[in-house]
């Protein structure tokens, strides 16, 4: 043990991250070294004399390329074994030290089946929610309850309308917890009963989607209530609750309902192309390996500040083949009107889901006929 | 309902989120009122006609004033009672949707007692792990078992030495999780055997902490377990489990052990002064309120890209008086040298963690040796 000369029983399969690395061409490739280390052994390189440390534990730089004017690609590959399997492991060793350390952004990984095959993924996927609705090929319509400051019952009146205008699922507005105007159970019971009668009287299939950010000795406790009483899918905040509390909820057999992830609290990691992970890898591609459904992300030309090539690149990691993990849907949320839906159509594709929160409410007061519009337009 | 007049019950007491906004001072004008909307309502300001929600729900310029050219500094308020009293819809009030817009950056909250007292802060916080340690003036001084590779029956062998050689505090590298060349449990308990030996024939108290950055469905059965086994203290990384589930190891009573925050992940969120959160809050006021006795982050001057004011400031929020929340330990880590200790006491004061991990091992060959010279250094 004395140099680190250790033997470690290995399959030799490794998974890859690609980094994206500003600089001259000798900064970036002392950056991509420094990863090697930083997220794997965290040690003196010098010290580590050879042995299975030095040649498979330590991160391994596979490819090295420029991307424009002082920006570099590095495809740096790790063993799988280091990441124990679990995605709490795998994202910090994606980025977990090196987020401290300027000019290096994440853009994606590269992950074999012999990782991938630890994690279950989505579990209805598009496919498997297209199922559950009774829609096969249209772009799905989502709206949300709100202003938070209204009483349970009076969201459950709002959630009745809009099931009664047709609309595919509503969704609580991610502020809403279990604040005492509106306690979360008596809330989630009051709009799972207001959809359901909703359905009954319209023949169709809308879901209710509480939010689920809650406490995280509730969280559980609060989805397996949601579950039993009616709720149509959870929407999770990875960035309030963790990544892994998502994927524990996902994965859960006794929920077994599509999960919707919520972006908030996860804008600054891609808020920068210098340090950071990329549109596609966080609003992407994790949320779908950790399990939702659908990820929510503020669309463009609204009043966030995404590019439509941000907008697309987590549309194409919802998509992209990935061994036996289903696609998710994109869900694009705010800026959204009645004039826009055909062109983000040619934007997203049909495997989308558009959110409409206060933008529903300007149409006119009639919430009803304001949903029916709404829906007649992802129906063309 | 029509018009949103509803009437809330609510206490009057509000709490503050500092944030400083970029571009001129119409534009952070402008953002502001955006906050106040976007973190509360969410929905158009001119539908909510009066009553209770657009006067006490909604956000509240309370100062707005110019820190430099193109920089303002804005105090929002918001009711206590939109927070549920939960930590993670407190921080999704503070910065959620927020996080997605560019040009704004949290700065510090200011927490009226009425919201605190829902929260218990650090459990020892720095008098009680000092009385724990039997350490009344000194800084501590905390090394790190590494690197990745060892087996649990070598790391806890470095274990033994490092505590026979007298230092207070000897954690897991921030990389072991559950790996198949480590796994978990029989990691701790050999490493806390080997710590709980050379305690014996030291006389001494040196704490063994584990890394608990575990799935979540498995967090809190690892933590009771380490705690069963002999761990002396436990090391999370909110970043990767969620700052909640921190809150939740931290309070739980059959636990009862101090927390030591790690900041893997959240670099991101201090890397740009144009958005995000300051190191202040990020890695001080956040894990404090959370519960954790000591907060991990990068020294200045190290390999990290802190700056001393930087560093500066998270001392400070480790410390700032915080009504009946105790101060935890600022734990810098990275960079450290023999040479450098008088002045990181200077730059930090005495409540302090110094990290050593690979700068220990480049001493020489003699591990028990090198932390005796540490521990000298610490103890002048």
């Amino acid at each position: 043990m004395k140099d680190f000369i250790v033997s470690i029983d290995l399959s030799g399969e490794r998974f890859k991250v690609i980094y994206r690395l500003k600089g001259i061409e000798k900064e970036a490739r002392a950056k991509a070294e420094d990863i090697c280390v930083e997220q794997t052994i965290e040690f003196p390189a010098e010290l580590v004399k050879g042995g299975d440390i030095r040649d498979h534990i330590l991160g391994r730089i596979e490819s090295f390329q420029p991307m424009g004017p002082n920006c570099w690609e590095a495809a740096i590959s790790y063993a799988v074994e280091i990441t124990g399997f679990e995605l709490t492991q795998l994202v910090n060793v994606m980025f977990g030290n090196f987020s401290l350390k300027p000019g290096v952004r994440v853009e994606r990984m590269e992950l074999p089946g012999s990782l991938l095959k630890h994690f279950k993924g989505p579990r209805l996927g598009v496919p498997g929610v297209r199922d559950l609705l009774g829609v096969p090929g249209r772009p799905l319509f989502c709206t949300a309850l709100k202003p938070m400051g209204l009483s349970g019952k009076e969201l459950a009146e709002l959630a009745y309308r809009f099931a009664r205008g047709g609309v595919d699922m509503i969704k609580d507005d991610h502020g809403l917890a279990d604040q005492p105007f509106a306690p979360f159970k008596e809330r989630v019971q009051r709009c799972a009963e207001a959809v359901e009668r909703a359905n009954r009287e319209t023949g169709k299939k809308c879901l209710y989607v509480p939010n689920l950010s809650a406490p995280a000795d509730q969280i559980l406790e609060k989805s397996l209530f949601a579950k039993k009483n009616g709720a149509g899918a959870l929407m999770v905040a990875p960035g309030l609750v963790g990544l892994d509390t998502l994927r524990m909820l996902a994965d859960d057999d006794r929920i077994a309902l599509p999960i919707i992830s919520h972006p908030a609290f996860q804008g600054t990691f891609s808020a920068n192309p210098d340090n950071g992970v990329s549109h596609y890898a966080i609003f992407g591609q994790l949320p779908r390996l950790a399990g939702a459904d659908a990820s929510i992300f503020p669309n463009y030309g609204g009043r966030f500040s995404f590019s439509i090539e941000d907008c697309q690149s987590i549309a194409r990691a919802a998509a992209v083949p990935m061994h036996h993990i289903k696609p998710m849907f994109s869900a694009p949320g705010g800026g959204m009107s009645l004039e826009r839906i055909p062109e983000m159509i040619k934007i997203y594709g049909r495997d989308v889901i558009f959110l409409i929160g206060g933008a529903l409410h300007k149409l006119g007061t009639d919430l009803v006929e304001n949903c029916r519009r709404y829906m007649e337009a992802v129906n063309r």
